[in-house]
């Protein structure tokens, strides 16, 4: 496979668009009762019209076996090796907020929790306080004072705030606090490595002030601090595929993903015809579009077959206004599986169809994990998505003489 | 998948012989008014049979989305990573008219072409003139004298010829002189790299002085170079799977490619007939044979989807002048696909049929691009050809404990 670096010496810019539609956790498994997934289930004839004209298979969004996260997922379709580029959890939530991160910042996903009087976490979320609590508290929080540096605090959604650690010779080589799970205590953040010990330190330090100061805030008496990261400075989709591309997508983290790899962030309502109505009122704009469509996979961590089923038959429902623009590639496919038979992310692969008027289509008519297991496109790496729709949109020349 | 390295150590001679046919361009797109490729249009039972006795799949030249030149399209069905191996288009040329490169020599693909009063190309092959005045302007350029460096023209073929530059402190980094457009003025050799300097220096000085003695043999007044570069110096098949391997391609560029990866090249007629002829003849001197059939890519670059079919059906009528050789493994595919629907190389996989008495035979009945995409070898790598026609041939050991 070719690097980036490879691939940009033969992307070339065109007029040609490409659609790329990320239901997120879209893959599932089957319902016992009905052998049938809930992509096998859901009644989406505009998808199947869409199959029988293009080729399918299955992205593995890392590696067989693997269950990605939410950035891996999304970074392999963008292009960039999710081995590779690892982001870290705090990165995303300031790119999501659209937080003016500076050249060495730390960042880190804080939660607002409840503890109690032993110190042991009984709720991570603090019971989801309202977010005009979270920026109250955040607004508290900023009065501490840290020895030897700065930091910045702010309020993302409900129970969710971000930390930014300001300062030299800061990493993110350091532990959550955060111990995912309730009846014990907040961890003490531990550097991996001694370039990490900074990090610690004010953590740790942020973390006992903050306990004091949230004292009589109860539920939300307590902070929970994890993906202590840097921002990974990834070449961006225009710099490697020579694209204009833009964003749809309602939630922060998706956001911050596609702004990640310099994305344009479209302005757009959070349901599904929101998004495709704000796909087609920019589609003269970029050459390049992410709508992300994320009730599928809340409803599947919720292990509610059912509402997946329905946000699916919702998407095909509006899928026509895709469509009628005629992209020249369409793909539809998801970040990872998330069966609601699992209630949460998982490992199996995802399906996906492309079409173009190059794709050489396949015998597949319906859009299901069975049906894309014998498509055309057969079981493959998602980091193949790109080049794929670059090389369906002729956006890309030969390579080698 | 194991390096160069690592497969030397369990390769072995034995008596048994390979048959790989190579069908330049081989996979295609359908044909709108009937859904069936090039290929599934073909009237070919010959291959049919040898499909329905053998295992098919889809190989990926490079990998997904990019579109090989014919170098990495080789190189790959030949075992070498055409990721790593990369060739120039000048020691192309050199290798298909067997010049004799020096160690440090820098070589570049020359066309005679047309600039009008303006010095703008008006046509970037001269008109296609013919060998004989080739050869003749080539004389006439040979009397340049360049300060500092010696070079070599020598004709190739119509408006191509070659260039080699011979001198101390040269590489093949500098960019082409040729802009592959017309209506626009050639362009200056740039160095891509301090090591490029001198070799963009003597090629600017000789396309300076070519265009003085050119000035009055119009249409072939100035000259394009393109593809400077170096012997890349690749191990011998021979050293690799310890094979005694021949070629039998009429056209230059992939005799040269064969030259390249050590092969012995045959001497041919250039006819499908003729080529399976020099198989026949030859067979008993070599335990590998790459047979090459250029007229499939140059209909599909023609956008002849009809003339591509009939150049299928020939190589299918003179079949059996293969099988009736009983090669222990024969193998029909070719070096990427050329549908006549693009004019032109694309990404798409390509067609690939394996026979041996060890192949583990699929369900496919049909020699096409749908049948092949569900074959026992699915869509591979073609970098995995090799490996399965040298153990299909029982030429390799275990490896590992």
């Amino acid at each position: 496979m070719l690097n980036l670096e490879q691939l940009k010496e033969i992307t070339r810019q065109s007029d040609s668009k490409i659609v790329l539609l990320v239901i997120d956790g879209l893959g599932g498994l089957p319902r016992p009762e009905t052998g049938k997934t809930e992509l096998e289930t859901a009644h989406i004839p505009n998808l199947a019209e869409l199959v029988s004209m293009g080729t399918c298979g299955l992205s593995e969004p890392v590696s067989p076996g693997i269950t990605p996260g939410s950035a891996p997922g999304h970074l392999a379709i963008f292009g960039y090796d999710p081995v590779k580029c690892l982001v870290g959890r705090g990165i995303l939530e300031a790119l999501g907020i659209d937080f003016d991160l500076k050249k060495g910042d730390v960042a880190a996903r804080g939660n607002f929790c409840t503890i109690d009087e032993k110190g042991l976490i009984t709720d991570r979320r603090a019971g989801r306080i309202s977010t005009e609590e979270n920026a109250r508290l955040c607004q508290k929080l900023s009065k501490i004072k840290l020895e030897g540096a700065q930091f910045l605090v702010a309020p993302v959604k409900e129970h969710r705030f971000l930390l930014v650690l300001r300062g030299e010779g800061l990493t993110g080589d350091a532990s959550d606090s955060d111990p995912e799970q309730v009846g014990v205590a907040p961890l003490s953040v531990i550097p991996h490595s001694p370039e990490g010990e900074r990090t610690a330190r004010f953590a740790n330090d942020f973390v006992a002030k903050a306990k004091a100061v949230l004292a009589d805030s109860h539920p939300a008496n307590m902070v929970l601090l994890r993906g202590f990261s840097q921002h990974p400075n990834l070449p961006t989709m225009n710099e490697i595929f020579k694209l204009n591309p833009a964003a749809i997508a309602a939630y922060p983290m998706y956001r911050g993903l596609a702004k990640l790899v310099g994305m344009k962030l479209l302005d757009t309502g959070g349901s599904i015809e929101e998004e495709f109505d704000t796909l087609v009122k920019h589609y003269a704009e970029h050459d390049f579009f992410f709508v992300h469509v994320k009730k599928t996979d809340s409803s599947g961590e919720d292990g509610d077959f059912d509402a997946k089923v329905h946000v699916l038959e919702e998407i095909d429902r509006f899928l026509p206004k895709i469509t009628r623009l005629n992209p020249d590639v369409l793909i539809v496919t998801g970040d990872h599986s998330t069966p609601a038979m699992l209630k949460g992310h998982s490992w199996h692969p995802v399906p996906l169809v492309l079409y173009s008027k190059w794709c050489r289509a396949d015998h597949a008519r319906e859009f299901g994990e069975t049906a894309c297991a014998s498509g055309g496109l057969g079981r493959f790496p998602a980091l193949e998505v790109m080049p794929l729709a670059m090389a369906n949109a002729l956006k890309i020349t030969k390579f080698g003489a």
